[in-house]
């Protein structure tokens, strides 16, 4: 049973991670976040102990470590802009460490990790769910076995309300604007798909949303990424999501079940997503801003 | 369509109260935390504005306000030492106001209240959402009807994890300690069911867990309080509430389903609870500490 | 012996005001500052309540309220876009109030105040020490005995570290930029001796540093103001500020001593300038974002 | 010419090793604190790096590093229960660190230290700097040629106002009370002139005072330590510091002036006190609560 401890544990993503950490059998030891209203360990791991103060939580986490009861995974789920930072520090805890998307905001950033990496020895481990969702693979595996080359539309519309603006996510400095917050998933699929991206070209560039075409060695893509809800054409909806390849509409709104856990468990057996994986996608992502 | 605000938005039992005001067929205007983690305003009123500034938030309610466009209600769902503040903020801003329990941490905290709601001719609601649980309205009205003394047993057994004590919920300053923040809705319906309490006394006051004796006008009850899981008998269980009246087990597990609106439509209707309402258990553990 | 409360007691500003507090010789009842690094209240009021947190700053100025030990006067030192509700607080209190400058960063942020300021019958008073200081008040009364239109020329250079750009202070949504920050003053002062402006020229507009020309009813001026210590030009000096009307240079470095005890003076005397004193200035910065 | 950084840059303490840091001819390249109230940077290092999160700090530090432009010294101005850990950052950033006293709240906290220190290689030095005051050094000369046992009398009274009991300084998890937040001085002065401690006894311990008797190996001392103005028996001073030596009386008020500067003097010359050094003194205040 590997020991965990989380950072962000009151936000957003985090439920999904305390879940994978007890769907692969795992236990959390300790959890941190600014904001207090942490109800939602009582469902996963009341034993944890909480901490609103970094420096307590640093204090605990060397205290384990020096009685040889050190954590084995750091998990980062902090507003991006810190993710470099605190995977520093689960690294320097001797841990390995699983972060949230973006891993970093800039190419740059990946430096002072790949050097904390190789200092320590320990491995810092993304989450890229879409490339574990079963229609997806399945659609990997389709391209892989030809040489077409394709014309492709993405378009993905998921509304946020005014909060969003308001939030870390809606200062660029923070979140790395929608491209970085929202789109590197979709960068990332992109990339896996269709092969690495030679050319990228913005459309168009507003607060809430972007389009923009980029060249891929298999396939032309015309993107468009939107969080105003006046995008929506079916206004029942919560949600579109489309990939068309070559005229062929690719339905992968369902299927995004529990791949956090499926993260874990690739993770856990040594087959995670590790920092050169990433590095192609947050290049597209940072050259757009 | 009533125009509502609220404060707190981030927190646990927030929630409730959008789920109420859009069932009630009202709407969010604004809200308001500290803490940006509010995507849950997109399930209920991703229109809404939203201030992570209690001082940009009163910019915002004071303009709408001079703009004829004020807000009819302000929804108050903060740390419990801050209510008697918010409550203040909400009537001075033209709003009826609706507060979590408890309504404040001291008996003395109410006259300033209640200075306010005359300053203004505003009026405070609060929430005592066990006075409109079916089973325990059917039991109220049984009581009612007959004279019997009754010996009383309440156990409320609802474990929490270690991050309890690290919450504001576990700094008695901020929260009252259990009895004022867990208990305060148990002393509140045994008042109403029974009467008036004429004498109290603790038998047992730890940090996760109290108990003592009551004499009410129609009943001497028992209470145990404790948010410690080793209190759970049945050990697959997450909570334990027990009313034994008279030897006769009440149960009132159920029936919670969407009391927050059902709150909703007594206040909007003229029929919510007043201060004086929640006097009686107010003075009960202001008494305990 | 008036009672005063001041909010913002541990900035920049606030030791001016607590002197000119004891030097009128009144009484400091109650300070609020998110940071407690407030080790100066020693020094002038020890006796003072203390607080961290608004809420109970504002509870416990209600209770003396509720007691008939109000406030007179409520002191406002907190960052500039802050002011404006932090005066309405003051005036809901019963208090008049002393606001730092700029009293807001927008013209349209005065309506708000001036209703309550009818609402409770309590008045807002501003800072503009420049008015009380010795050799401007000479000059002024000068140039009200002439006809003369000037051309004058107006430099105000005072570094600031690299520090300043990553304070509130930098960050045009809570300070307003440079000129309203630093140059509000400026812009007051030269209203006040060379009558309205009739029109206004950016030159330049940088981080740090601006300029650019104003029409007054007698007077051209073209002003600089910059932030930036490459600006000196001896090196030798911390700041640099000079007034030259018609060719004649007027020196104002000095008398600045003892000049908010000037202004409590005025202000207790009935004599501090309101409201309408200050809009013309808030109007020009106003135009110039 | 060495490189520093500071952490807690905003606080009481900090102007003084600013000076120390630009007396001995250094250079401050980055300054942290969450309040931005740090326009005393201007008076010594305009030029440094400001920050009001740790996680950028800690980026830009690395940063630096990896570019071979690290710095030499990592000072600790926090508050006191922070202090160990904000110690091990700057181990970690390959820094000899500079901490103010108390090192630590609790003797255990030294050990997670001390690893640290053996794992990077750099060292911990704290600031004692009533060890350097020229007073007391002659003071010890001549104690430490004789072998006559002292009745020793300190009182140590320097009042402060309501606000000490609201600031951290006030909360005994964050300073350790006023023993070892005023104390710790004092413990040590006593330990260095008269020898280990063999026993220690309360006589009176009280929120704004506290006193008892300490058995040294050259004296018995009673103490006394208080922040009440009304145990000034001169209402006229500020404070009041006794040592009174078999009836000798010392006094040591003056020749405070730059002690912070030879600190940094001692420290650069390979002469600063070390972890050792602080240890005795951090036993007697951990026992006295």
């Amino acid at each position: 049973m590997k020991r965990f401890a989380i950072i962000g544990v009151a936000g957003y993503v985090a439920p999904r991670h305390l879940k994978a950490i007890q769907e692969t059998g795992n236990v959390l030891v300790a959890a941190m976040d600014k904001s207090d209203s942490v109800g939602i360990l009582d469902q996963y791991f009341p034993e944890a102990a909480f901490f609103t103060e970094f420096e307590r939580f640093e204090r605990y986490l060397v205290k384990l470590k020096n009685e040889g009861q050190g954590i084995d995974y750091f998990v980062v789920c902090t507003p991006n802009y810190l993710h470099d930072t605190h995977v520093r520090f689960g690294l320097r805890l001797g841990a390995d460490v699983i972060c949230e998307k973006p891993l970093v905001l800039n190419l740059h950033n990946i430096t002072a990790i790949e050097n904390e990496e190789k200092a320590t020895g320990k491995r810092v481990f993304t989450i890229l769910q879409l490339r574990l969702q079963p229609v997806l693979q399945k659609l990997k595996k389709e391209l892989a076995n030809s040489n077409t080359f394709h014309q492709v539309k993405l378009e993905y519309i998921t509304p946020r309300g005014n909060w969003y603006q308001y939030s870390w996510k809606g200062d660029n400095s923070k979140s790395g604007g929608l491209a970085t917050n929202i789109g590197i998933h979709l960068f990332d699929l992109l990339i896996w798909l269709f092969g690495d991206a030679k050319s990228s070209q913005m459309l168009n560039q507003e607060e809430k949303k972007m389009s923009g075409i980029i060249q891929f060695q298999q396939a032309e893509v015309r993107w468009t990424l939107s969080i105003d809800k006046n995008d929506l054409i079916d206004k029942s909806l919560n949600s579109y999501r489309l990939l068309e390849i070559s005229g062929e509409k690719i339905e992968f709104d369902n299927g995004f079940h529990n791949l956090h856990t499926k993260s874990y468990q690739e993770i856990l057996s040594g087959r995670g997503f590790r920092i050169k994986e990433v590095k192609k996608s947050i290049e597209i992502v940072s050259k757009m801003r």
